[in-house]
């Protein structure tokens, strides 16, 4: 028993495999005994690799082997990582993994079947990568009502976002300095688009407000439709432009939920998170404002939550409850063009006197912070004039 | 069993009553069985107080009914809390405290009869207020070997010096404000000298690198030092001064520890925690930098880490071990004069030439940041000179 499988053995499977190596002493010293990393599920040859010996390529021999209790998951996607997922909880395995896709797609059916087989699925890694967040939110905030969550969540739109404000430059060429850093994939899709935003924050509403969010019901925007202009302007006003994955409860049990740029004022802490840092903010009925920040991504951090679940599945030997969350309640979940909000509007045509006092009026546009209101409201305003952004302020 | 008696019912243990009754439903579904606060150990008349029918004189009567699995103290300092706490972990109760002066100089003794005992002494409340923190560093984080931890850990002196800072007031004029507004108590001492932020210190590092820091080996500086002009020549060199519990892990198991003020540059996190906001930064081997943030005092906050506390002892309900950390190890513990770092100085004499890099000059006085080197490199540079500070820089 207390035998680590790895389910592939790329960038931060590799990273699993370097801390259960390296850090063998701590983990050791943390759980009470040591901590045996015994198989690697890998299909590429791994014939020079230091843990060659460990390499299988049939995923039975792990299921079938009563000296693993813990599977770690590093494949990604929602095809052989969620078979294997299931099959390992079925066999009465704890997996832990960094796959925010199957957890938010697919994290209300996985954890109904940890639970009743009395196995953990643990999943830190899978929103903010090494910060510890979601045991946090989960145990130290239990005390708490959860009323909103804000967060920077994903680094490569932190990144772009953050040279178009510090240098000026414009989309496409923050785009393709990202890609050549490593930060962004060749296909940026999910990233700028908004989609892996959106897949952590249905994790993370699915913990707080404690009903399962299907990523189809999320309004998602991401940072294509930023412009240089919109960045330097929003400074001007005070603000820096964020994409924001953002959930807040309303009256009663509703809330909303949504993915976005917003300018967020200079002064909260959210506007200096810069580059691939990640930040989220969470807010509570007690215990106030809180914040957790660190590396969103990357190998290591990302390992090193993976092998705190891991050591967390050893220490918890009792089969007590988790995380588990309740299914869809769609009638909680409200538009959020219905949630009045200020807004920043640019926009040519003539100024809008409503709009007049945090304005700026030059070369022909005008850009403006409006007082609250819903979209439909700010769009009546804006009734025949040029709009060329809208985007929400945080407050 | 599974009922809560209550050490004190003022502040925190009036928010720690609240908590238990407002948000009861969360709590129930947290832990899946109603949490019910049975006792109140409180001196003082509590006729007129809802709670009323639960207070009681006696602290045997706790002790003695095996219905009581937790015992929440709020009475503070190193008298009856002490005793009172010792009895009940003796008893074969698990404590729940955001006693910060007992932990650090009782935490050893007590922590080992907890876990004789096999029941859990936790803390959280101790550190940073609200902010979920201990047990993200010894849970989420236990696949690192901790390198760093630094945090702003008192709300009372970081809200003066954001006074300095932002109004150019005087220490004693904000001070003075501080007390009006209730964040500073008659007595200041042991905030503006830095006791407080040094237990808290204490304690981070007790888990930080696992052996027990007695807090008379702490050097601690607090804020009298630190003067408007300061303040403000820090601010023009792109600092912000802020009193820091530092420590820092140096080749081998040696570390250094202690509180002082410092000056933290503008791009920090810790530079924009201001008023009596708290921030911890955590830096580890594999997840890099990380930071937390919320509020480090106040009746709702502490008392929202101490119920999250209370739930975790009723879902750990296997005795394994939560928190623990070794006997003193002196020959770990370097002194920080030793280590060598950036300084900040403040000095009149004329002006020194190998720190003219950052280096300002007006009114006969020259105020510059250093290269790094040791106290005693600097004060032999600075000989004959008259000094009028002396700050660590934050590298």
């Amino acid at each position: 028993m207390n035998k680590v499988a790895l389910l592939g053995c790329g960038i931060v499977g590799g990273g699993v495999a370097a801390i259960m190596r390296d850090n063998a002493a701590y983990l050791e010293k943390s759980v009470g005994h040591p901590v045996e990393l015994k198989y690697i599920l890998e299909k590429r040859d791994c014939s020079g690799e230091p843990w060659a010996d460990k390499v299988i390529g049939d995923f039975s021999v792990i299921e079938n082997d009563p000296e693993i209790s813990v599977v770690a998951e590093c494949i990604g996607g929602v095809g052989v990582a969620y078979e294997f997922v299931k099959r390992a909880l079925l066999a009465g395995k704890s997996v832990v993994t960094c796959n925010k896709q199957m957890i938010a797609e697919r994290g209300l059916e996985l954890l109904a079947i940890a639970k009743e087989k009395k196995v953990f699925l643990l999943f830190e890694a899978s929103v903010g990568g090494g910060i510890p967040l979601l045991r946090p939110l989960t145990n130290c905030l239990s005390a708490n009502r959860i009323e909103e969550v804000c967060g920077i969540v994903n680094g490569t739109t932190n990144y772009i976002l953050t040279q178009m404000i510090q240098c000026g430059q414009d989309f496409d060429r923050a785009l393709a300095d990202a890609q050549k850093l490593g930060y962004a994939e060749a296909d940026p899709t999910a990233d700028v688009d908004g989609i892996d935003a959106m897949r952590k924050l249905c994790i993370l509403v699915d913990l707080c407000f404690g009903s399962n969010l299907p990523p189809e019901k999320v309004p998602t925007e991401g940072i294509r439709g930023v412009t240089a202009e919109d960045a330097a302007l929003a400074e001007r006003l005070g603000y820096a432009i964020k994409l924001l994955a953002h959930a807040r409860r309303l009256d009663g049990e509703r809330f909303t939920a949504y993915v976005a740029p917003h300018l967020v004022a200079r002064d909260n802490l959210l506007a200096s998170v810069s580059g691939v840092m990640n930040a989220v903010a969470v807010r509570g009925n007690a215990v106030g404002e809180t914040l957790f920040y660190g590396a969103g991504a990357g190998r290591m951090p990302t390992a090193s939550a993976m092998v705190a679940d891991i050591l967390d599945t050893m220490r918890r030997g009792n089969g007590r409850k988790f995380i588990d969350w309740g299914p869809e309640q769609p009638e909680r979940l409200v538009d959020p063009d219905a949630v009045p909000t200020r807004w920043f509007v640019r926009y040519s045509g003539g100024c809008v006197s409503a709009f007049s006092e945090d304005c700026i009026s030059e070369n022909g546009f005008c850009a403006a912070i409006t007082p609250p209101m819903d979209r439909a409201s700010l769009m009546a305003k804006l009734a025949g004039l040029e709009i060329e952004s809208v985007f929400r302020v945080l407050d």
